[in-house]
């Protein structure tokens, strides 16, 4: 195998991305190696990098949201053989024994699960990621990617689609269930394609209007800016769920709370890292609940990757190459993207 | 019928309690008029003559857990008859015509229900609640008591117990569920008494032990004082639901959330006035809930009633003369009532 391969890394949390070579371990008996295709670029890449999430180790490779192919497998691999079109997500391992692992949901190992960079491994090295020509897995988080999605645009799914379809599915998204997105970035335009597809009625809050077309064409029936304060009079107690994409601490939490209508859930997929001063009145009024969803469990990621093939669910993607990322994280700071960058790697 | 009645009321939000009398309606054709006998003392009697919630008209006569006889019906009551043994909990009246309203959760009305003392009544006075010896009432808003809960301390339950109760039926408090209740005072004592009655594993976190052998003598299996910060570290990840019945906005909401495991959901029903600092990636984890819960609807107050006479459920009361009401507030404030106050209004 090729143990040395490509990749864009960062040296620091301040300088650009550069292009680089990494190592990525022998195959083991239960590994996948996987020639890497296509990588989407997701917020938390930037943030990771960054170092807005706490200091990390460089040069750190990021990128979670992978789609290649099987080149090599492991003597014990059953499951995938060469040539399969497999996809990798946020998660590499975990503990497999807590109650949460065993029951398929990995995203909530006790122990804390193997994140796909910046995570240490099971050999104490730090996990590199998706902006690589290679990477090396543990078969039982290897996604299989059916042929129905477009190649280059299926990347997103394996974080942002997973990121929204779970609390969509947890929830009961479906006929007769009214649902509101806030948002219309990465997560926020899956969520939307998602949750038309369950059969919702879907809404959609965002800062302004600039998005609109987009998300009609999605399948929203509603659009709404909510930055227009008439918004949030109109749209009072009237959703089942709300799925809130932002990670902004400055979003008014309550405003939001009270578009919930009875036994209504909001959701947070975004991350913000202060707390939200909630309002328990607010949370008395119709029984609501405020809530927090992380990516999904292996299995229910599998289920949701069929899901968009058989709704014809795909991403919307700006493919770029390599010498483009630097730009790209630019322009995702200031949501300029419609609606997720994906690398083609065969440029790195 | 006796338009003139005896009671106690608050002539402003600083001076004691006082004997007056108040007026109250005609028996219009759909009222009951109750004589009563019992009137819980409920924290929120205090906050609301205080004026902690809000500015409110005097003399105010409060009170929402009463127990009493019926003395008169209307020509159009046929579902209550002289002499029957009934309640009146936190409302009585509601707009009935609301989605809520319909579904029977006259608590969540769209339009606010009418509380029991304390709201703009339909003909425009104010609600005068239950420290009194006559009450007349709508029908629709009036309980039916069982002859096998304890006259004299069934009160409670039509506001303590209730507030409980409701929110650990909704969630589904019952064998093979732990449960814990955050307080144990009026409502956390019924919480844990209703939900041992429901099967669950229920497990007190009280500020101290003092009230330790009272909460495993309700039958609660565990007791801890969250005094001791080891409590937070021992029960991490342990409750599917917790009962926070603690109105101080200074309890560390995210130590408690974290005592949630999978799919777990903290319910206050405390309101604390200030908004509290949840943390989003404490939500994240175990993919927990944090909910409000408010009383209860009439049907499911009638439930509640014949679940606690069909499994002994009754509250612990200490029965207090009319002209203890006023040193009664002051043990209501510093927690020294086990559990409940409730006055015999033949003392007024």
């Amino acid at each position: 195998m090729p143990t040395t391969v490509r990749a864009y890394a960062a040296p620091s949390a301040t300088e650009p991305l550069v292009p680089t070579t990494i190592e990525r371990r022998d195959v083991g008996e239960n590994d996948v190696l996987i020639a890497i295709r296509y990588a989407g670029i997701c917020h938390s890449d930037i943030h990771t990098v960054r170092g807005d999430w706490g200091k990390i180790a460089y040069p750190q490779v990021v990128g979670h949201e992978i789609a290649g192919e099987v080149v090599e497998i492991g003597a014990g691999v059953t499951s995938f053989a060469v040539g399969d079109r497999v996809g990798v997500g946020c998660m590499v391992n975990s503990c497999r024994e807590c109650e949460n692992c065993r029951g398929g949901l990995e995203n909530y190992c006790a122990k804390g699960n193997t994140g796909t960079y910046a995570s240490v491994d099971r050999d104490g090295t730090i996990t590199q990621g998706g902006y690589s020509t290679h990477v090396v897995v543990d078969k039982d988080f290897v996604l299989r990617i059916p042929e129905a999605i477009p190649y280059e645009a299926v990347a997103p799914l394996l974080c942002a689609g997973i990121t929204t379809y779970s609390p969509l599915a947890h929830w009961n998204a479906g006929p007769g269930k009214k649902v509101a997105v806030v948002g219309m970035g990465g997560l926020g335009h899956m969520a939307v394609k998602i949750a038309v597809a369950m059969g919702a009625d879907v809404t959609v809050l965002s800062q302004s209007l600039s998005k609109q077309a987009d998300g009609l064409a999605f399948g929203a029936k509603h659009y709404y800016a909510t930055s227009d304060s008439e918004t949030f009079r109109t749209l009072a107690s009237t959703f089942d769920l709300i799925i809130n994409t932002v990670s902004s601490a400055e979003l008014d939490i309550n405003a939001y709370l009270k578009l919930l209508r009875l036994d209504g859930t909001m959701v947070n997929v975004g991350a913000p890292p202060e707390p939200l001063p909630v309002r328990v009145f607010t949370l008395f009024n119709n029984r609501r609940s405020f809530a927090g969803s992380s990516i999904g469990g292996i299995a229910e990621t599998q289920e949701m990757l069929d899901f968009c093939a058989e709704h014809g669910v795909a991403p919307e993607i700006e493919l770029i190459s390599a010498d483009q990322i630097n730009e790209a994280y630019e322009r995702v700071l200031r949501s300029d993207v419609r609606y997720r960058f994906v690398i083609d790697t065969a440029t790195l």
